[in-house]
Order: structure tokens, then sequence, then C-alpha cells
């Protein structure tokens, strides 16, 4: 059957569960990597072992790495706050304190590793700049330049290919192609507070309800409390 | 004192010992970073401990990464056999079967998520061009490259320097240097095969042989048996 692979970045969030999707769509033999980084939120993980189960994947790897030890991040530091409301969500005029040094550049780092091994020809990452403004290992400036260290640093055979589908996508867009593709959006997690339910209020929470809500669906994951509803 | 910081990426061999001792020169606090990624010659590590204890450094951290869970190289899968004789030692024909996929690009990722929280201007690595030939990631295109991804994906008030200070030297150049400054040579490690004492054939050795004999120094570390001698 699939005779091409790709390794596809599975956070276990919504936009990694569509990503999945999309590379099972095109064929790929998919291998999902998800990574164990000292992260508040370790129900993101259940939710990447669950996605990965919950359709053809060739194997999916959880990679211990500890980011944690470098501090500096709300993400992986229990002393700094995560912000509930940045006000404006849209902001580039400052990097958020969920912002991980490196993070996307170790992830991928660790992708092409993988890839290379594999053999594969595609990785596949589902960030999103909307989602992530003001991180700078979000933009597509990034991106292309890690495109150049892939083909410099690899083999002269080995032609990886960088995928980020969802880069320029609204976070409603993401939502709907989700639903188009069949992608388990049930089973994945946003919430940066909460492991039972999600808490409807930190940030990831908000910009996930707000995409729901402009694709015109209901999230199908269980909330403690909705901020805005209706009005915002 | 020193107010300027420093990552260094500390294997525990030859060149990244005579690196911390020009970072330590050059008045940096020194921030020394080992990785122990699943190789066979583990004696290296504790090398770099020793190194990094046989003078300043500021902090020295080991960090487990499982690069042998991807396999694929002679120094991270055992099944592979490290060659004793590559025959033309200088040959760029070929990639060696100790190469391990994207190792420094996940080495100095992690450097770069430490450089960036401590506040660090500059990350040392002591690779080697010659030593390394047939290496993609050991170019100088790829560190130009790798230097573009760390404007690009750490905040905009990061500047990081990636310093490569061996890269176009020749291996006696760097034991020179490493007398020169007092680096602590005979605390370093390069053999690929043996832990209680050097091979001194395996091609690591070799090199290192090679390197004291042109510097016109005896190396300073116990070996079981050198191949060519004086006529070599």
């Amino acid at each position: 059957m699939a005779d091409k692979k790709a390794v596809i970045l599975l956070s276990g969030g919504l936009d990694s569960a569509t990503t999945l999707a999309i590379a099972r769509d095109e064929d790929f033999e998919c291998y999902a990597l998800t990574f164990r980084y000292g992260q508040r939120h370790k129900r993101e993980i259940e939710a990447a072992k669950k996605i990965a189960d919950s359709g053809a994947t060739a194997e999916h790897r959880i990679i211990d790495i500890d980011l944690a030890q470098f501090g500096s991040s709300a993400l992986t530091d229990s002393t700094i706050e995560v912000p509930k409301d940045r006000g404006d969500l849209d902001s580039h005029a400052q990097i958020p304190t969920t912002y991980v040094p490196a993070r996307n550049t170790i992830f991928l780092s660790y992708a092409l590793a993988w890839a290379e091994v594999l053999g594969a020809f595609d990785i596949f990452i589902g960030v999103n700049a909307t989602d992530y403004s003001g991180y700078p290992d979000c933009r597509s400036v990034y991106f292309d330049a890690y495109r150049r260290l892939i083909d410099l640093g690899t083999r002269p055979e080995t032609h990886i290919r960088l995928l980020t589908p969802f880069l320029h996508l609204g976070k409603a867009d993401i939502v709907r192609r989700g639903l188009e593709l069949g992608a388990p959006l049930h089973l994945s997690w946003s919430c940066y507070e909460r492991e039972d339910q999600a808490c409807g209020l930190c940030e990831s929470c908000r910009l996930r309800l707000s995409a729901f809500r402009q694709a015109g669906v209901p999230d199908p994951i269980p909330y403690v409390a909705q901020r805005g509803g209706k009005g915002e």
C-alpha cells in the first residue's frame, strides 16, 4: 500500500490531530512523534496516544526531552503563571510567557533524525501562525530557514520536505478541515490548565472554543466553564 | 568578573576540551553541555565531567537524548561495526557509518534553548571539518544555515553567535592550541572501541594519534596498541 513515509509531529492538540488526518488522507505511511517535555498539560500526551491509535499509524513514539530543566516558560515552569487573558489575542507586540525557547527547533531536529533513518520524505508539523502569534519559531521565515538546514545537514541523497499545512490557515478552517477528514477532534486536548475537563479560560481553550464557534459546530470535549459564550 | 556567558558543547573529546579552554581564555562564564545519546563510548561522558571540573565552569549539564532508538549509526547501534580502517581518511566520497543522523542539529537545538534561557550570547562547538570529513552537519554551509535559524527562531532581542573555532583547523593545530592554553588533554577521550585504554586502531584513535605526532608531542592518554608508529 503506502510506500511513502512521513513523520508527523503529534502534540495531541487540535491542529496535530488534523495534520495526522491530512497525512493519512494523502496516503502516507504515518510515523507519529510526540514529546514529553515537562509540559504541565500531560493530558495532551494521553490525547496523542488515543489519536495515534484511532487510525492507521505505522508507529507512534513518545520521546522524553527535559526542557523543564531549562525553565523560563509558563508551560514548563510551575512558578510562572499561565496567562488566562492576554487581552488582545492577535497582538504581535510581545512574546507570550508560554513561549518555550527553541521548542520547535528541538522537536524538528528529532523529527529530522527519525525521518532520515526511516527514509521518510516528509515531515508534517501542524503549527498555526494565528495561534502562536508572537512565537518566533512559528513564522514562515523560520520554517524556510529550517528547510535550508535540512538540505545542508543531511546526506546528499536525502530530500526531506517540511510541511506546515496550517501555517497561514485560520483556526476555524483547521476545525472545518478536521471535520471534513474525520479527524478525531473529540480525542484532542488543548487546555493548559486542567486535565479532567478543559478550563475554557486559558488562552489555548479560548482560541479553540472560538474556532469551533466560528466553524459553527460544538467542541466535542468537556469544559468546566465557557467564557464569553454567544456574545463573543 | 565574567559577565558574558557562553554555552560550550563538551563531548569529552580532544576538540571540545580545547574549545572549553578557548572560551575560558576569552573570559566567558562557561556553561558546558554534554549529551548521553546512546553512544558506545561512554567514557567520553566521564571525560567531559572531569574536563568540566578541571577548571572554572559555571555549570555542567548532561542531557539524556535517546538517539539510539533511531538506530542507523555505528556509534549508537551495536549491530553496526565501527570501522577500524577507512583506507583514505581524507576521502569525502562517502559518509562514514559513524554518522548519526541529525546529531549536531539536535545538540545545537538544546544548546540554543539553554543559551536563550541563560541570556548567553555565544555557543561554542568544537567541530572540525577534517576530522568529520563526509559528515554533512560538520560543514561550514551547515553552520551558516544554523546561524540563520538561530536569528529567526529566537526572540528579537536575542542575538546568539554560533562559534566553530576549529572548523577549518588541522587536528594537529588543535592539539597545539590545546597545549598552549593548558587544556586538560590528558582527561579527554576519543576512542570509539574501548573504555579502559584507547584501542589505537579505530578511526578516532588514529586521527588523534596522528595529530599528536604531527604536533610533536606524545598523547598523554593510555593506549593498548599504536598502529603505524614512527613510519606513518
